[in-house]
């Protein structure tokens, strides 16, 4: 094959624009599935419900009713407003409709407020593991990531004291993910109290992506918006992909106060003009709905967590928190490591794919050295086949183990 | 009101995406309107019919089939492959499915191209008057447009002679847009041919976009795919909002080489995961409709061409030429500005507004030297709201100029 001509080699900054190492890992399950194998996906970060039928439905009409036009980049007034009331009720806080945007799904919002914030050089605090997209943006905007390694002993959380160890001259704002995909971990309200203290006196901005919001089987979550002064620090980002199982529509919510609003009006001008009109409505419909229809969903899920982790942790050299939120676990899985004689996490994965037909994503996926020795476990399937995916991976590391 | 936090302080590079001129104007016109002004706008750049009803059906019927997960950044494969096909069949190219992208509307494509190929320090040379994404997106990526001011005598066209006069040693690549927004006007066979051969000489990249190439009055729409060694410099772009009316949906085509598309696929994962997957369906089922149905939509527009152009040249100290493209025209009202007495072209298009109820959008809105003393025209109104529209300004400059 010819190579790229030296009229199109690209910007070095668009260079750092790197792949999800869960596609990847979906694309090898493909292959596998090709070679006849069976396989059972822990593998994707989506939702496996309908969302309610009124929503879709309400999109349905949109397009009936002829809503297939251009509309404002930030979304339609009747959307962010509604957007403001419902967050408000959910913690109670004062968001003003012009405050907040609707954006291209999460990753847009996340692609716009770490472009608009990281200047050429600055450091940007980011988690490892973490979602691959937060540290590329912030190298695309010209600016280095500082990893926070997620400890086990901190149940994966990103703690004020793990913050402050980060801490340079040039760091100028914290990305936040809670709860966290790929661990499942949650901030406590000491945390974020205990972080936005740190934003304070360090004049820094927290990137807070909440998109797992409604995902929390302990405790409860506590958004960075509940702090009083949010405006002088903080984005919100999250939206309908997971709570309403909606993740090929690309509906995002982002809230900060108005001037940055106004820039993400720009950026969505220029990046894609809006957001697709008749999904505005679908949007509007669910927040009339609310929440109440979701408490069977989450029971549900809390039952293939409990699940996962008791079958997780019958696999011999396995060890898995129960972890508070999303809707993925994060085992250990350094000793198994060890004891099939792997070189590394993504050698196990690769090898349990192509031999047990079972997707479990390697922790370095997300994306650096965190998540070295673990995998991430999306529990987005039927109880019974949790059990029957897990249960192949036990069989086969006994088998291989023995044997 | 308190201004923004040194916390909240944004990139110079962000600073850079400016807000469309098209879009103040519309704003201007609802405040004319709240005071009670009866507003006729030529100001949008939106199609005003409606879309073949199978295309909608196809799209409701997608949501009814639960297509409403994540799928590939760049796009189904079927609509990837058809996409392909019919190009192939448009143009009589060979572009491989796995050199199509589809894209949250051309916008995107325009965005991710632009801040793919231009590296810091890079000239790219625009069109102005011209689109204002692309030289915004231009300085973004920290490179420096290259104004190429478009001129009557050429009837705006950006010819290879023009192209020539703009290059210097930075120079690495050019954005065409033919036909053109704001002027109408269209590259002919000979002015492809020549800019090619300079990008051939020189090394440069091309941006094409054609999201207009349906709306061709005079002459035929000749593609830079047509040329056989597009894939060494062309990225042509296109979508579904203008020829399908769609413009709210957010439906666009990336062409490229297969280098330069898995690039594509790395910036859309990181900026927005994959387009909104039912749109896909509705996109797929308008390429299998083709465009027969559309050639009444053409012989409407151009009598609403004609229309406009006879009642533009009716206007005293008003210019207009019959441009061959787009749904544009873009009337030379140099004596008009001088005749009323206004220091420019803003200044007349507000008074047009607030004083006859009338939008022309100021030729600066695209959006530097190029279109001082013009206006844009876009003429998707029903020919009587036309005539209506051009009767309302002539008797208003008559009433003005004699008073």
């Amino acid at each position: 094959m010819k190579s790229i001509p030296p009229t199109l080699i690209h910007s070095t900054l668009a260079q750092q624009l790197e792949p999800e190492g869960a596609f990847i890992y979906l694309n090898l399950a493909l292959e596998a599935k090709k070679k006849g194998i069976e396989v059972v996906s822990f593998g994707i970060g989506q939702p496996d419900f309908k969302p309610p039928e009124e929503v879709l439905n309400a999109i349905k009409e949109a397009i009936d009713k002829g809503f297939i036009k251009y509309i404002s980049p930030l979304g339609i007034p009747e959307l962010r407003a509604k957007v403001a009331e419902y967050l408000n009720q959910k913690y109670g806080t004062d968001i003003k409709p012009e405050e907040v945007a609707i954006t291209i799904g999460a990753k847009s919002a996340v692609f716009m407020s770490i472009a608009l914030l990281t200047r050429p050089g600055d450091e940007v605090i980011v988690p490892d593991p973490g979602f691959p997209t937060y540290e590329c943006v912030v190298r695309y905007a010209g600016g280095r990531p500082v990893f926070l390694v997620l400890r086990e002993e901190d149940q994966f959380r990103m703690t004020p004291e793990r913050v402050e160890q980060c801490l340079t001259k040039n760091v100028r704002g914290i990305i936040i993910n809670t709860p966290h995909n790929p661990t499942g971990s949650m901030l406590t309200k000491e945390d974020v109290k205990g972080v936005m203290e740190i934003a304070r006196k360090k004049n820094l901005f927290i990137i807070s992506d909440e998109i797992y919001e409604d995902y929390v089987y302990e405790g409860e979550h506590y958004s960075f918006l509940k702090e009083p002064d949010w405006r002088d620090h903080v984005i919100y980002i999250s939206g309908f992909s997971k709570t309403w199982a909606l993740t090929g529509l690309r509906i995002g919510i982002l809230v900060a106060r108005k001037e940055i609003i106004e820039r993400i009006d720009l950026f969505a001008t220029n990046v894609y003009s809006c957001p697709p009109a008749p999904f505005q409505y679908g949007a509007l419909k669910a927040l009339e709905i609310g929440l109440d229809w979701f408490k069977k969903i989450r029971e549900d899920y809390r039952r293939r967590r409990d699940t996962a982790w008791e079958e997780l942790n019958k696999i011999p050299g396995v060890k898995a928190l129960k972890m508070p939120g999303a809707f993925y676990l994060f085992p250990n899985v350094k000793e198994l490591v060890k004891k099939m004689g792997y070189k590394n996490v993504d050698e196990l994965a690769r090898a349990m794919l192509f031999e047990a037909g079972v997707v479990l994503l390697p922790g370095t996926a997300f994306p650096m050295y965190g998540g070295e020795g673990y995998m991430r476990v999306s529990y987005v399937l039927p109880v019974e086949k949790i059990r029957e995916g897990l249960g192949k991976v036990r069989e086969w590391v006994e088998k291989k183990i023995r044997g």
